[in-house]
């Protein structure tokens, strides 16, 4: 059986846009993503959907860290400096650690420890066990 | 110069998820993504982060189909249902077509029309013009 | 046993804001508000929480017009335009209605049709039976 | 002139509430409100909309501070916990201070300090000053 970290290197998408799950304990995940040349859009920077692949990636380690499968139901992203080319950071808290509906929020910074972004996000947590043990 | 279409290609990181800019009009824009094994999170289903890349693309459309420069300030999705492999569409819908903070809903729906998702954003538009000329 | 549109009379908060629950039908309810001196906030115009009240019992409404107590969990107000004195009005559209979890957009309108806000919320729905018979 | 915190004794809304505004400094701001009978909905526990002009008045206090009219443009709130009869406290937090589209955070708690709602907003900064002088 995998750890909870081996088991979202399975996300494609995520992994595809580089993003790198670095910690997970319970109500805590840390992510990171480098910004190249093809996270940018049209405008030259990170494409907002770059930066949510991060925050989400990060938001799905820390609900799951409890084992139980747990999903988005809804996330608002604020976004509040354009990221350039670098490494971006993602911090997930659980916020709030309920059985059905926890609430977690996800800090997105870049290399100096500015704050990109701010995420938050309710979950809806199932009865089902995620098939991990453990999670690093 | 470019049509608005046109400068849309340059998003590198929309192109690469498979985000097509299929049609552009004033406060309207429509875009689709085919989901396959590289769009799918550790659950295999579509990742948040790739149907939040399509969204936001439609809204980058409709939000600058007016030619003045308007980034996402912030936005909020819903996911109703999990998107598995095939066509995802979004429609865009500028609701409030504010001179500074217009306001957008997008739709996100999967082939036989089923309701995936709803995003809902708030941009910000400045004074400077985008480089285009003309929409599709 | 009372109707739903009894039930929510039992509001006391939503009732001295002056709202009135108009109509309710399985996925749908209309509520209004009259926005006096004493709705205003310190700008002159009405509260965004007198707003969001009205919204809200219009949420609550046709997210319990199943019979089913739901809850909101989360909710996203977005303000378009000031309202001032006058009615307003809001319409709840139960745009998914999920078992768990449906998602409710609320529309608010001044007398003329003009849009003011829009309210997104998901709800949580619980097992339990709510104490009334039928709906108005 | 008046000071901010008398400025916002003019909320009406917020005022008949029961609403206090007992700080504001520059990035910060606390509100308090008793919960009593008129704040309760059909439930028998405190209304979202009561909760959320506690949380606005914080807002508006805090996202104000700097002397430049700000309104609010769309405001995400989560309820975590069910609010009964007694105390709760707004915290607001200017998290990232923008020239134009400032981001606040609001943690609304009881008087045990468990935390009942997070409300997050992006105001709107207008070039016109408010009618103050000083804060307190």
């Amino acid at each position: 059986m995998a750890t909870l970290k081996e088991f979202f290197k399975a996300d494609h998408f995520a992994a595809e846009a580089g993003v790198e799950l670095l910690e997970v304990r319970p109500g805590y995940a840390r992510a990171s993503m480098e910004v190249t040349e093809k996270h940018l859009n049209a405008g030259g920077v990170c494409q907002g959907g770059a930066l949510f692949t991060l925050a989400d990636l990060a938001f799905a380690a820390v609900a799951n860290s409890c084992g139980k499968l747990t999903l988005s139901v809804t996330a608002n992203i604020t976004f509040l400096r354009p990221a350039g080319r670098g490494m971006v950071y993602a911090e997930a808290v659980e916020v709030f650690p309920h059985r059905r509906i926890p609430f977690v929020e996800v800090k997105l910074t870049d290399e100096s420890g500015a704050l990109l972004a701010v995420l938050t996000s309710s979950g809806y947590r199932k009865e089902s066990d995620l098939p991990v043990e453990g999670l690093e």
